[in-house]
């Protein structure tokens, strides 16, 4: 095919513009003419990277936390800047949990302990605290050439490690963590993509299988799809407040043993999009599952912060497998993931983040280091950022009092929002919400009438996504169709994020309700 | 296997020190104890993630770069730490681009706009220059919430596509650039594996061959290991300064197409680890070949910026392309790659670079954008210092001078360095080295005794590798085998970086030329 048509080219074109002879080609460079009147006609080959054949792995991944809803949010805001009337004046966009984007302030501290190793002239200027100074040096100290432009060790620069060693041992009541089971990474989905990248493997049948969470943090099901292995679902029970039963979990398990060879288990605690926290008993359970079972636990903590009910504590999948005693902590392997992107210093940008690993072989923690090396490095800045974050100002220190001051204005600001919003959507009819016991992210039910579906089936779309795109094209508020996280068949939801001001999230939850009320009524 | 482990296990573990009955399982933690003599005896189980059963992609991946030699630099920098007697003081690692790691000391004007960024408080201290300001002022206008903290759009913020698209047509002589066509990157290494990501599909013989120049840099290898495609050498010419011949290309191909489907060419151009320049024909040459035989571009050109030689002068792919004519600049398609990393700039750390893309089709951009986003977003520290290189101090502006007197002090001494480690090399005998044209590696042939490579077949080592262990460990330079790289059968190089300061890259020549009289003496 693609010979012929180069054939009919060659013929239609006439004398090419660039001459036959390869060895006659003049070393000068040739005018580029914009003209377009003097130009050739030219004919548009076939491409080589076309949708057919482009790595099917990649074309069947979706991602919807910036698929087809944020693309039309983009469109109309472009149009809403070009003067085009619509019934809102902006989109609010509650579709990615994107702190600072939502106007929340970066914590002081961490920004200049980064702007002191960014440019360390600044580290004799005297509106810089010392301690701040204290941190930004040792961290530089720790760098190559003392430069945060140096390639750092791809597992992450030592003295930072350290510093997450001992940030898991006090959160996790001395259980020991080692600094070499530590590795900083890209943000963590580039740690958990990595782990199941090395974890993948078989053809057929014997193909990894992965157990994922539905409703999942669709990253899961994207890795999954671009790795080749088979996502295995086990359902959250959304009646029980979105808990993880193990029963489910068993169930899924023999299920995925039919078609592929289970070996690894995501657990997203606190949960996205479903906000729910684990019990300490669940945890347990879920350990004990995967010792018997013989799987590899992958714990995506990243919401460890953020935990807004009084009811609720965080507990690491790791300071339990190691309270479990030594029959587990000796033999379960475990790769957890945290982040600079979340809890209450909301640093996405910096792309930090770490994993560590509990039981890992030491063959595979050499693999590891060699997989992380093709890409050189964690980027540094966001290593910097996640010291701070490990490694926060202390009592006695002097940006102590504006540290917490900060953090803690963040976090009651989430657990304020967390009770609103569950309050809003539980008063508003044909809409269900269970308790936002952390993360950032209300995942309420959605009744859509028959009619309504209908109409979204006529359109060939997903029913939660006909109700987002009109909630979006009617009212500007961008949030995610629950179809994009994966729900039970017949259900329908949206995840939305607590993170606009409360002012403006009250004002979106009155929108949605009207919208809602609206849509009830024209589908009725 | 493991099943059976698994109940020899329950049978001697006695009483499990987790209760049995999952239910029955106790709310609150229980104590971690470390205390050897009250743990019961544990048996470890077999590991679920072994070599063995570990994805064997990776486990086929090769990264010489910061491979075994890099290991052992590292033992050895621990053991003189310790006290430990050498017959050096301290390694010198020439074996990664590391600019900054060797001494050389950050652009000004750069950190100065990243700083502004991090901490925009500095917007209104007197000791930054007003036109850092501007440029901090312009890249946090384009982010959410006005922080770098905030994810960017997936394909990288706009304002800086915009100015990577005019820093392209200032440099490709007004050849007209779109800043929908250039995305942001992870470092040239995130763009190129996510583009080859994308083109890679098919089984067996119909599996995508990548052709690559042999030597090469790694993370070529590595990608297409990674990715299951097929790796298809083309040798660069050594006696003829590294040049690419097209005939060796053709024959490249036409052996590629009996085991492969071959549909993507990769250039490195400045050559990574050879220092050559392609000529302008050259070029013509390779996209002339391309666009006949239907191949994919791929122009890794970081080393745009490191030209030496008085007889050489970057082209840009993109720019010949273009000035062949609308037949090839409107059907061939292309991917170029630049970075934050090499240059004068050297900012390795910050993971900066971007990717301009010809002739995508407008599907594969949004698979591109698709799959981008699974990651979210380039770290946007990296993002604005990448701004910078693009969009430098002009000639009216306040940090105009320094910018340039900085920047063109990097490139001198480079070129010094370049011409005195070619003269150096070319004086040693059993040295042969081409002139260093561009990029920042001497890549000299090695001539290794017969017995040498007995000795190196005994210990089931590449001969290269025997060699540059020895001198790392006799001489503490740590450079890089050029089997890391590939290489003719039967030649021996190694790589060395030319980035040490001027005394201690003559010091480094000095104990190189020692070494290597004794290791000729020693096997001959």
């Amino acid at each position: 095919m693609r010979g012929s048509v180069r054939r009919v080219l060659r013929g239609l074109a006439g004398r090419a513009p660039w001459p036959q002879g390869l060895r006659g080609a003049p070393e000068g460079p040739r005018p580029y003419s914009s003209n377009a009147a003097e130009a050739p006609v030219v004919r548009t080959r076939d491409r080589i990277l076309t949708l057919q054949s482009m790595n099917p792995q990649v074309r069947a991944v979706e991602y919807a936390v910036r698929g087809p809803i944020v693309l039309k949010a983009g469109e109309i805001e472009r149009e809403l800047q070009q003067g085009i009337k619509k019934p809102f004046d902006e989109v609010i966009k509650a579709n990615i949990g994107d702190a600072h984007a939502m106007g929340q302030q970066p914590i002081t501290f961490l920004r200049q302990v980064v702007a002191l190793c960014t440019y360390p002239d600044l580290l004799d200027n005297p509106r810089f605290p010392q301690d701040a100074k204290e941190r930004a040096s040792r961290i530089l100290q720790s760098c190559g050439g003392q430069s945060l432009g140096s390639y750092s060790a791809s597992q992450g620069v030592s003295c930072i490690r350290e510093d997450v060693a001992r940030y898991i041992e006090r959160r996790d009541s001395g259980i020991p963590a080692d600094p070499e089971n530590i590795y900083l990474t890209t943000g963590a989905s580039d740690g958990i993509f990595t782990i199941l990248k090395i974890l993948v493997s078989g053809d057929g049948r014997s193909r990894t299988g992965v157990m994922i969470p539905i409703p999942q943090y669709p990253l899961y099901s994207a890795a999954i799809s671009e790795l080749n292995a088979v996502q295995a679902n086990y359902y959250l029970d959304e009646g029980n407040c979105w808990a993880l039963d193990i029963n489910e979990l068993r169930r899924a398990l023999y299920q995925a043993k039919e078609f592929s060879n289970p070996k690894v288990l995501c657990i997203i605690n606190p949960g996205n999009p479903t906000g729910q926290v684990q019990s300490r008993r669940c945890i347990e359970e879920v350990i004990h599952f995967a010792w018997e079972e013989g799987l590899f636990l992958l714990a995506d903590e990243v919401y460890q912060d953020n935990v807004y009910s009084e009811s609720c504590q965080f507990h690491s999948f790791k300071k339990v497998l190691y309270e479990m005693g030594p029959e587990y902590s000796s033999n379960v392997e475990l790769a957890s993931f945290h982040s600079t992107s979340k809890g209450y210093m909301g640093e996405c940008g910096y792309r930090g983040g770490y994993m560590e690993v509990v039981n890992l072989h030491p063959e595979i923690q050499t693999q590891l280091v060699k997989i992380l090396s093709v890409r050189l490095c964690p980027p540094v800045p966001g290593q910097a950022a996640m010291d701070v974050v490990v490694n926060p100002p202390q009592p006695s220190e002097e940006s102590y009092e504006q540290f917490i001051q900060e953090k803690e204005a963040v976090l009651s600001t989430l657990a304020h929002k967390a009770r609103l919003t569950e309050e809003w959507f539980n008063q508003i009819p044909g809409i269900e919400c269970n308790p936002l016991q952390g993360a950032m992210y209300a995942f309420p039910r959605i009744h859509i009438p028959p009619r309504a579906v209908q109409k979204a089936e006529d359109l060939q779309m997903a029913p939660d996504m006909l109700y987002c795109m009109q909630l979006l094209e009617q009212a500007g508020i961008c949030v995610v169709p629950g179809s994009g996280f994966g729900q039970k068949e017949g259900t329908y939801h949206f995840r939305m994020t607590i993170l606009p001001p409360t002012d403006k999230l009250q004002l979106m939850l009155q929108k949605i309700k009207d919208f809602h009320l609206r849509f009830l009524h024209d589908f009725s």
